[in-house]
């Protein structure tokens, strides 16, 4: 099921950048379940991840290799999560890094661990590296769509984006692959995504891109509630010293920026659409507030409900649901009677009840289609806040109660 | 659908409390669904509310009235919450108060107003109200079983409790009922629930009494996570000036403060054993935290967590999910690595992985009980606390998504 996730669109290939997918057998039979991508030796690269406590394997690897060197490679599993492996994970997660490193004869503290599946299982270090031979010979610059696929889950469909910008008057492409249907609620990062440029880009600039980028998507979305364990976002630059370089105060440097984000944004509402048992993609768009957390404090707490993500399977205009989410999020000082709710375009909540005019019909249509936006105005201040979200629908009950057996 | 949840158990009358039950028609035909209870005139009370910002009319009024007189009639009625009703809302829930002050020539504020069931639509005033002359020819001691079954909206089975102490070698008595079954995250009271003891009570001990009772029950189970708007739970003391005091410092107080408990959490875990769609009753047990609170945020974030909600429905052993509601659930400092978690009296997780001589199908049979116990030792103090909760279900979809059509 998705709620309204198009078609993969067409990944322009970025300079510096190799990609490879096979299937290693780690869970899946008969898809690749492996990928790899190989980095120029010009890239650079920026990455966020996963801020829960519980932190799989792989990113405590990635986090300590990236504070050591530049990476070479991003080896991405799916299937299996080496999380709460303990030290046998850490354990397999380097050796695969070493592994590979033997393959390309570079260092191991080079390699990137991604992995993303089930938690808690052994991981299948042999069948990664028994494939190492076979990924590096299928290293090709057009790999980015066979890659998306490599990488899913639970998802039902690959999610990738491209976008465009110029540095002086040069044209560069900032392309990107991302995973993730289940346990989606980043903080600081989201599950997997992938994305690289072919422009040339400092340190600073790119951390500051990305970091900027994630908090405005990947961040802004929640299908559960529940953060990962394995969450990581990385971004590379690979232009070389003939390139122009992109630093924060290059006048080029928002027009990049502004690609990064788009393309995060769409990997991040593609994860929503294709969220377990998604039948709708939810905006809930929170004004008014005197602050942007307490705008976000009540566009979570809409977007978290078990009630209103059943009101919204049943495209049931049952507002009270909503406007009590709101009423519980914990501002402090909430004046209810001054909220205002739309439902699409139609006002229905004003001084806290129900608007004279009320058509429940109208409503009912608006939450019947794909794509709904829910308005809210706290009747507070200028801030404002988006999160986007799904409904909560038999299917995602049944693939959560039966994703393991 | 219940999760072991007994029959009522008899419910002891209470001396100085009638009852009485009528179907009123407000939204169920062939059933009770208003209830009124009588105190005697020398009863104190005591209650909590909602803290959800979003309060439904009778909780302001019943507020408001608490606060100027001492009340002599609790009027429920199940089917229509009047919250989100705005200023006609408000007016609807004052008439009611006035037209049964007049039926028992009384002031209307000693009336306390309570309802439950569908938020935002029209009160429907004048089928109570003439309700009420059967309502007062109704009144008799023993009507507690027949006020727990008219107050029900999505729940199953009616809820009450009783409880005995002794005052100066002298027997009295806790009775009480609640509903209760969806919109389950009480913050400071719980949806509905009525107490009543024969004792004499000083206001200071039952406010004191009630307080720290709901503390430890109604404010420790969660169904969902959405706090309703409706929220009360009120105890009567009705115990006249030849019974001895009760005050906080009388040797039976904590007796008594223990009945009162007892009596919360019986009907606090029996909402939660006839939450929407419940086939398991959850026991969050989190100890080895530095404080409560902290233990708190760690037993609610997997309370809440719909990855361990739906793999209990599931009776699916995935400790992943529960270790990584953990780490997520923002304790500053938490270490993983110190974490064990116990399904039932199997230890499970230890030093932050699976414990070496795990075995999948034991843990898979202890999920697959009606009553689970989860254990979690934070490994960082000598805190602890417990949440109740249940699993989440094909049909609590489906009763969430079809309860208004």
């Amino acid at each position: 099921m998705t709620a309204g996730l198009v078609e993969l669109p067409i990944l322009t290939p970025v300079a510096g950048i190799r990609l490879a997918s096979v299937a290693a057998g780690i869970r899946y039979h008969g898809r690749d379940d492996l990928a790899l991508v190989e980095l120029g030796p010009d890239a650079r690269c920026a990455a966020v991840f996963t801020r829960n406590a519980f932190q799989a394997a792989p990113v405590i690897i990635a986090r300590d290799h990236l504070s050591q060197a530049s990476p070479r490679f991003w080896l991405i599993n799916a299937g299996n999560a080496n999380a709460g492996t303990g030290d046998a994970g850490i354990e397999a997660a380097s050796e695969c890094c070493r592994a590979l490193s033997r393959q390309f004869d570079c260092a191991p503290n080079t390699v990137l661990p991604f992995s993303t599946g089930v938690i808690g299982e052994t991981f299948p270090t042999q069948r990664l590296v028994s494939a190492f031979p076979e990924l590096a010979t299928g290293l090709a610059a057009d790999g980015w769509e066979r890659a998306a696929r490599a990488i899913m889950t639970t998802d039902t469909v690959p999610k990738g984006a491209t976008a465009n910008f110029q540095v002086d008057g040069k044209d560069f492409t900032v392309t990107g692959i991302a995973k993730g249907s289940g346990m989606i609620c980043p903080d600081m990062a989201t599950m997997l995504a992938f994305l690289a440029t072919d422009a040339r880009v400092d340190q600073d600039a790119l951390e500051n891109c990305l970091q900027h980028a994630v908090a405005g998507t990947f961040n802004r979305i929640t299908v559960d509630g529940d953060t990962s364990t394995n969450d990581a976002c990385v971004l590379a630059a690979t232009g070389g010293p003939d390139a122009p370089t992109v630093t924060r105060s290059h006048p080029a440097y928002s027009e990049f920026a502004d690609a990064v984000a788009q393309v995060c944004e769409r990997l991040a509402q593609a994860i929503v659409r294709d969220a377990e048992g998604a039948t709708r993609f939810v905006t809930v768009d929170v004004h008014g507030g005197e602050t942007e957390a307490e705008c976000l404090l009540a566009a979570r707490a809409v977007a978290h409900s078990p009630l209103v993500k059943t009101a919204l399977f049943a495209a049931d205009p049952n507002w009270g649901r909503f406007l009590a989410a709101v009423g519980r999020c914990g501002i402090t000082g909430l004046n209810i009677n001054k909220v205002e709710m739309w439902f699409g375009d139609l006002l229905v909540v004003r001084n806290g009840t129900l608007v004279a005019d009320y058509d429940e019909a109208a409503a009912g249509r608006v939450l019947a289609q794909t794509d709904v936006r829910v308005a809210i105005n706290l009747g507070r201040g200028r801030e404002s806040a988006v999160i986007w979200t799904s409904d909560l629908s038999h299917e995602y009950v049944t693939i959560n109660a039966e994703y393991r057996t």
